[in-house]
């Protein structure tokens, strides 16, 4: 059976997150129906990801077993006539039996962005999070620098018994163009562990919370440590990375 | 009566334009509403554009006279919890007796969004054109360096009858980072001009048109020469200008 990798982004306020569930709009749910229509076959599919209901995907991976070869330009195009325009498929490609969009991936990164200024910004209004008090990159920076390395993310995660929370953060940095924003790449995430790193940043760039506290946070090892999660809508999952060999 | 002025974004998509128009959701007509609620005046406003239905501002500016004077800070805020959250109200001022928002502006600038791709980009389509042929930047920016100057644009324009369609365009550019984007500046704007000039641009840019053609189609002064206008979720009106001295 071939072995399929599609290369997606979305645009997430529609959807009650990527995993499919039954009775609720979701990503991956739309997905598996455009390709049944498209070649006629019930797929279920693996993605990199399980992004939250109202987060974003610039670049989701997904991928797939088919009983049959596809020409994979035309089903590209098939694919983006019957999905709607929430969803683009960007490419698709063979990959070696055994391939996993999650279990290969080596690191996904994550942008949040935040419309600082005292008003909202309209046209941002879908995509950043507005924080009308002013905020202190530098702290904030100084908080991320604190997250990098092998930590158990206990304090940033919602709790799934039995699974452990050690995750490695490769980067994690804060910066500002029009929108403040947060990048993190890790080589995976646990549950609602970005929003609420950004809910921490943020609280150090109000001050209400020292740069020099988050080491203790995290050392905590308890949610109620961290006071608030940012909303979705500014989280994009940004890039997935596989090593060269079998992506 | 004092004079004041009002600087606002607004995402255009919900709206019937900005021009108050009886029995259709307009800007200046959820302003005005606003204006009657926070201040208990009916006031008439005048916008320095009259953007189209669908059209965004980033930068739209309004002034009114009011009878009594007004705590600005104050008024600002209570506009904003007013009016919903796809128009931002930045700031207000006081200006002089007989300024107008319309009459005394300088210049007035538009950017257009073109999303250039295969497939469109899901957290662009509310603001971006999506063109999926492959378009020409050095050609469009020597179309767009024939529109520079004092012409009669009425090959560009909705036809108004008795209103000239002479206009002075001080600066047209075309350029790319993620998505391509065209920067237009001119004393003032005839009736759908600009996206009359970024649809004869792009139809430069997949090289239906040759930009040394582009003088013939201004001097033609006949709408049937461009073929194509595009559509209104790209355009922005970006920046409007008052001279340093009355605004």
């Amino acid at each position: 059976m071939p072995n399929y990798r599609l290369d997606l982004s979305y645009d997430g306020s529609g959807f009650h997150g990527f995993a499919r569930q039954p009775g609720q709009r979701t990503v991956q749910g739309e997905l598996e129906q455009a390709l049944l229509t498209v070649i006629h076959e019930q797929i279920e599919t693996t993605g990199a990801g399980r992004t939250d209901t109202g987060v974003h995907a610039r670049q989701q991976v997904v991928s797939f077993r088919s009983e049959r070869a596809h020409d994979l330009v035309r089903l590209v195009r098939s694919l983006n006539g019957v999905i709607g325009p929430e969803v683009a498929i960007w490419s698709a490609h063979p990959v070696p039996d055994g391939w996993s969009a999650r279990f290969s991936a080596e690191w996904r990164s994550y942008r949040y962005f935040i419309d600082n200024q005292p008003a909202a910004d309209p046209l941002e209004r879908h995509r950043a999070w507005h924080v009308h008090y002013d905020l202190d990159l530098v702290a904030m920076n100084e908080a991320a620098a604190h997250l990098v390395g092998e930590h158990d993310f206990t304090s940033f995660c919602r709790q799934v018994p039995g699974r452990s929370n050690v995750r490695r953060i490769l980067e994690s940095t804060w910066s500002k163009s029009k929108l403040v924003e947060f990048y993190v790449k890790s080589t995976s995430f646990c549950h609602q562990q970005v929003r609420s790193l950004v809910g921490l940043c943020a609280d150090v760039g109000r001050g209400h919370v020292r740069p020099d506290d988050v080491p203790g946070v995290i050392a905590a090892r308890n949610r109620a440590r961290v006071g608030s999660i940012a909303p979705p809508h500014g989280l994009v999952l940004w890039e997935v990375g596989y090593s060269e060999l079998d992506g």
